[in-house]
């Protein structure tokens, strides 16, 4: 009878669910495991750090489905939890393999390294357990197959991360290779046919009655799942669509009958008419969360919302069970049947924003309005949470891009990580062309190191830093001029020099909006085959004007709290 | 009556156990309480990220008895947490607040950012809850203070992290300024007078009967609450006395009866000698974990140890309830009155570490030796975990010098993080005068962006990076040519730099023996008033000769499991 070791059973999964690369740092309690990596002909990415090795995984895995993380016990996966928090929180799948000392070890009743000194095992898979679908520790080689099978189904079936902690002895225990026969479930099970005839039908019904229906594209629901089948039904259903922050990268924004971003009073008044006027919203992911939906400004009627989501649609105040990743290409198949459908006008008015002209500093109304221009088709963009994430609702995405930020759980630090698993997923999918990180000082003060990747990996990227002395949103929040609100001044060009002092790299900086035109409009940086990363000196208290007012709620709110106190 | 916020309440607190710095990163929801630190004349120091602040916090603990880390709810504080275990392992009190949403927006039932997304606030804390003493969620201001004295006084009496949530609501929430009256625990009870009496006649008895009785300085049981003893000691019991890993940096290696370090098969020879055949061993926080005892290669017989712990004594196999820092004084002073003990004559041999030639390339035995010279007093001295934490143990520190290093959770990437922290602490206790970082470029891999702090804030370290392309511990461990022990190459001269491009730096970069001599040899690099970093080039493959045992005990248990199971 064939055997093969359990580590390598682990990683044989891990590539037949999708993942060619693992990310992660070494330790030496999963040392041997990953001398298995090449056996199997999967790729290891070492991080600088467990943080943007978890970023990274979540990137990955947003783009191929499914992404792997390798810590050691104790410090290596207590610094990624940011990241695995993030991840289950907007459903990106990660498995965490944590590598744990041998059970002989565990029971020697010795105090050993990364341990808490008190010869427990178990209070990280406890903390992990609260953010993770599913949890194993492999102890017995006789169940360990079933078991790694348990956590990577319920990690997709939840689209949510899951943790092992395998130890070395058991990694290279042998068992029966025949275990790996029957496969990992890698797609929802089938809607209820009757459930599902049913709902699309009542959807249908209310298309055909409303009489300014409209599509909101947005990022909840494991967006990975289902945004291949956005652009049959925008084709199919011509109404005006609209993107949220989450949602946004989703679809093409070239359509001329694309809205624009909806988020509350952080949106255009254009676009706020349209959305909140509306009598039929078929709304793909909707995640209100307070990021997501212009801190809880959107005035959108329940019962004009058709809510997709992975497990459930709701109609109205009616849940029905279909998941939408079966429910939209019967949806669009319907549509595509239906002349009533095919044949309408919409009524809704739609507005691009309005063009700024060009200030003297980089002013963020302009910034973001000039970066529609320079982006291309097949770039790859990630922004950052802060001014990043919400101004680059003001871009206007190339037909051909994708776009991802990690908007309800909102941790800065997140998009430089992100961008590299995201690239590395890309290449793997041979769709990768440029890949555009939007940040800030704040953010890459918690991951810069992540600039050591972006700069090898043979990612191309070009990477614009929001450089405005500190953290803008919150001194919007609180603290206009509070020195908490700073950050120390960087030389962030040095910076991305560096670390990877033997790659050629273009680094600029950049102080007024005529030279970061200009630099936009030069056809070396627009074409550069090398990494690139623009400084941009912003005044620290700008802000796109239409998000001054999501800001400002934010900040009446924590005034009044404290006047009425003090 | 007069009336105090709840936060300012917190901060007195903080300031009333001699905390005068808080570390962390601002985020919204703490904000507002931020905005108190300067009314309580506390001084605030944003970190980069929440690990290096976690880092800070502990070192800062270490040298002032408690810290404190200010970080946000979910994202901030998961990504402090491992600074947070390896601080709950080696017995440092940080008290970690973390900035919650207010009771009204939990209760809101909408998704806020930084959460889950499920609209539960209890998983933090209940991960938290695994590595803390004790932990309080503030939701309630009449309880608000009792809970905050709780939390603290528990944190003080285990010497281990306290986790206190508090929301912007409760926060400004007001409370009788009285309830400050009862002040903090600072110390731990006094021991039962009989049992103390009782164990020092005992330590006494038996070393008046020991033959060769010796002194280890360990690092356990809380060493900062008690190292302020040792010199005493040793001075009064004139008897040979050497450090652990963990202990060294707390007593005067100038000291003729100073022996060396002890670590098992890590030790030179005459050390083992010295302390294996002693017949008594009064050993001061003793903490037998891996790292700290050369991989459990110690053959020291138990009955000849007088283990010194934090709430227990325990000579041979009785255990006795009485803590060190009362115990020494006593002990001390019962010596000093006892003429057979101040009189007699130690027949343990000792030897001082061999004198090493001058190498071509930065060898590792040399380096050590040569460090011995360079150090001065009044340095404070940070090493790494790995071959830095290890090799140092050669080195012999001058007279004044203090020491430190995280050996038992062993996070690589804490002593930059905690050099920081200690040295503002030893700033504000008027003790600073040069900061030694000595740490490799594997580790600072995870937290590089310390150098903007140790840049900062009128420290004046001299970073000695030993830069050779990886993790050589691991290398050693397995995978001696395996790619996943390399590192990419950083030019860290241009880091240190470019994390600080205001100020003015030293950064050098040597190659050879000779070269590092001459700059340890020049007067401006050692007595430079600014901050220098020194990119040592060495051997990937090479480690300290006496210390490639301990590496190789463990390199054979791998090679011994894989090898029996392919």
């Amino acid at each position: 009878m064939s055997e093969i070791l359990v580590g390598e059973y682990l990683f044989r999964r891990l590539k037949e669910i999708g993942i060619e690369t693992i990310f992660g740092v070494p330790g030496d309690y999963e040392l041997s495991l990953l001398d298995l990596v090449p056996k199997v002909d999967l790729k290891w990415v070492g991080t600088p750090n467990e943080l943007v090795g978890a970023y990274a995984a979540d990137g990955y895995a947003r783009e191929k489905g499914a992404g792997a993380l390798v810590t050691t016990f104790g410090p290596g996966e207590l610094s990624a939890l940011c990241g695995i928090g993030g991840a289950f929180c907007e459903l990106v799948p990660i498995l965490h393999i944590v590598g744990y000392p041998t059970s002989q070890a565990q029971a020697s009743g010795k105090i050993l390294h990364h341990t808490l000194g008190d010869l427990s095992y178990d209070h990280y898979v406890k903390m992990s357990g609260q953010m993770s679908s599913a949890t194993a520790i492999l102890k017995d080689a006789r169940t360990a197959a079933s078991e790694i099978d348990r956590v990577l189904n319920d990690m997709l079936y939840h689209s949510q991360p899951g943790y092992i902690g395998i130890a070395e002895d058991v990694t290279y225990s042998k068992i029966p290779a025949s275990t790996l026969d029957k496969k990992i479930v890698r797609t929802l099970p089938e809607n209820n046919p009757d459930v599902e005839t049913k709902v699309v039908k009542e959807i249908i019904r209310h298309l055909e009655s409303a009489k300014s229906p409209i599509i909101m594209v947005d990022g909840g629901a494991a967006r990975g799942s289902w945004e291949k089948f956005v652009g049959g039904l925008v084709d199919a259903l011509k109404v005006p669509f609209f993107t949220t922050i989450l949602g946004k990268g989703a679809v093409d924004e070239q359509n001329p009958r694309y809205g624009g971003s909806y988020g509350g009073v952080g949106s255009l008044p254009s676009v706020v008419r349209a959305v909140e006027d509306s009598d039929c919203i078929l709304w793909l992911g909707n995640l209100p969360s307070d990021f997501n939906t212009g801190m809880f400004s959107e005035h959108v009627k329940t019962s004009t919302i058709i809510d997709f989501q992975r497990f459930f649609i709701k109609i109205g105040d009616a849940k029905h069970d279909a998941k939408i990743v079966h429910v939209l290409p019967k949806l669009i198949s319907e549509i595509k049947s239906n002349n009533n459908l095919t044949t309408r006008q919409s009524d809704v008015q739609l507005a691009r924003p309005p063009k700024v002209s060009m200030p003297k500093g980089i002013g963020q109304d302009w910034l973001w309005d000039r970066l529609s221009q320079f982006l291309q088709p097949g770039d790859l963009i990630v922004s950052e949470t802060g001014t990043s994430q919400v101004g680059i609702q003001l871009t206007t995405y190339p037909t051909g891009t994708k776009a991802w930020t990690q908007a309800v759980y909102g941790s800065i630090g997140y998009a430089a990580g992100a961008a590299i698993g995201l690239s590395i997923a890309a290449k793997e999918m041979g769709t990768f062309k440029r890949m555009i990180l939007v940040t800030g000082d704040g953010s890459l003060q918690l991951t810069v190191q992540a600039f050591s990747m972006l700069n090898r990996h043979g990612i191309v990227p070009v990477v614009f830093i929001l450089n405005n002395l500190g953290y803008t949103v919150e001194r919007y929040f609180n603290g206009w001029e509070a020195q908490y609100n700073d950050v120390p001044m960087w030389d962030y060009s040095a910076l991305f020099r560096a670390f990877a002092p033997e790659i050629k790299v273009g680094a600029f900086k950049v102080n007024t909006a005529a030279d970061l035109d200009s630099l936009l409009s030069n056809k070396e940086f627009q074409t550069a085959t090398y990494p690139q990363c623009v400084d941009m000196i912003m005044d620290p208290k700008d802000a796109p004007k239409i998000l001054k007012g999501v800001f400002e709620a934010k900040a009446k709110e924590i005034a009044a709290m404290k006047a009425t106190r003090t």
